[in-house]
């Protein structure tokens, strides 16, 4: 059973509501599903913003300053942040200890982390049910902050309606973000520390890199604007440019083929998460162990095997 | 059917037979999967050395001066350089025609180049069923060269018996690294450009981050080796390593439970994907892509769509 009015306090936008929903989530917890369910009536209202970009770009302090500037206007504000947790240490970083004691007590702002760490796969996933819990509380923005750095770190940033992707002048630093795919998902860009030396060459080459996307007619062309994050300089520019890509969407119908889209991302996630689970039953899983010594000395391919799995599955779901 | 001969030109080492086979493999041919079933029974003579590191680390590099010092001592090598094509331009990298100058030419070397673009998942599946394909012709060593960005490029990696993690002396490229998911797989570091300023630091920095790492008793601890792979400095080194790593894995029989969960990753991966064909069959596509309107409307929840999709998959499948 769902525990007790925690429907009914996430819709009063009680923090602690909100936040052991996250965590009915994260651990898996069996009532989840029918919690989203009911939450999804109220889903839709919050403008979701993404924020990414490489290691050390300044996404965090970014993403402070633009919640600073929102509160301002008196709009409340949820943050989830992807923490792309140390495979040896397993700690926080530094910079959500600095955030909290920034941002953390006010009324108007829910930050959650969710740790990479175990995830495989099934962190997008989390990260976005954990969205809808917040937008159902009411919040008007939420931020998703997320390094750029993997599949699933890339998933939540394109599952916004606007996706930031934030550079330093750093040499190479563009090239790179290239590399890791980062330029196909970004509706602008941020040139964070942008009062560093070469922050005009990495200017031009980001614009040279922008030159070479396809653009189709009546099209979005992604802008890049200078900021420094430390100082505050840049939020309200940044600010303004959600607030047009939000209205680009908007007028064009956009932004409800955009979440379409979204969704039929995610279904198609659940629907083949369920199917592992019903694949990958205890039966199944120790055949496709007892079959690998057989396989490594050639008696046998992994096709074959595959095939053999496949079949027992076909025959014994109802 | 099968190309003519196609599979006696592999077993005897023809160069166009290979490529023209992974080609097959590349573009889903339908005869791809019995071309692999009759490889297999010859497969698993090759040692296989993934060589993985931030872009600009210098992979390509070190792989041509590794090629060589195998072919020195009379060894074949095949090498497969996984691109992270641009999604701009498409186009290759520099130091693919670079590298065919270089050691291109050789009859006991055979090179491929994969491209990330498009394959959406299916990299490392196409990546490693081409590494088959040259171990099956007789290669004594395959590796596998590709850019730390992405988790299929990592998978690719992963998939090594021996795996070497590229770093160079550059401040944070350390942490970032660890970030990726990179020090998790490498069986041994090479400190690349070491006659850089900062390379001492840098090996501090990831001596202590090493530090950090959970070792069982009688485990293999990753060495950190310093190279100028541009002026071949530490390639023998390189390769001694490698042998000191192999026969590691050979003395404890670790080489043939490491090559078992190889298999078992990849078996998985071959009955989702067959899974997935079977579940997005057109008619519940369409359905999916029906229901979206009502999703965003707030009318139905993702996962009660989910469910639906799944159900009708498990009363239409015999």
């Amino acid at each position: 059973m769902i525990p007790d009015k925690i429907i009914e306090r996430i819709f009063s936008k009680d923090k602690r509501a909100v936040s052991r929903a996250i965590s009915l989530i994260e651990t898996g917890n069996s009532y989840s599903t029918e919690l989203l369910k009911e939450l999804h009536k109220r889903i839709g209202r919050a403008y979701r913003i993404g924020i990414t970009g490489p290691p050390g770009a300044g996404k965090s302090t970014l993403t402070n300053q633009l919640t600073k500037f929102y509160r301002k206007q008196n709009k409340t504000v949820g943050i989830i942040a992807v923490d792309p947790t140390s495979p040896f240490t397993g700690g926080a970083l530094l910079g959500d200890r600095v955030r909290m004691s920034d941002i953390g007590s006010d009324e108007g702002v829910f930050i959650r982390s969710m740790a990479t760490r175990g995830s495989l796969g099934g962190l997008s996933k989390k990260t976005i049910d954990a969205a809808d819990i917040i937008d159902a509380a009411g919040y008007d923005y939420i931020i998703f902050e997320t390094v750029g750095v993997g599949q699933s770190e890339l998933d939540v940033a394109k599952a916004a309606d606007t996706t930031i992707v934030v550079l330093v002048p750093e040499s190479g630093d563009s090239i790179q973000a290239m590399k890791a795919g980062l330029m196909e998902i970004a509706d602008f860009f941020v040139l964070n520390k942008s009062d560093r030396p070469g922050s005009d060459s990495a200017l031009s080459a980001l614009k040279t890199i922008l030159m070479f996307r396809e653009h189709t007619e009546k099209s979005w062309l992604p802008n890049i604007l200078k900021a420094v994050a430390s100082e505050n300089t840049g939020t309200r520019e940044i600010a303004e440019e959600i607030a047009k890509h939000k209205n680009y969407l908007e007028a064009n119908g956009f932004l409800k083929t955009k979440r379409e889209e979204h969704y039929k991302v995610r279904i198609k996630e659940i629907v083949e998460h369920l199917m592992k689970n019903e694949l990958w039953r205890e039966h199944r899983a120790e055949s496709l162990d007892a079959s690998l010594a057989k396989v490594v000395e050639g008696e046998t391919s992994p096709y074959e095997i595959a095939e053999t799995l496949f079949n027992d599955f076909k025959s014994t779901i109802k």
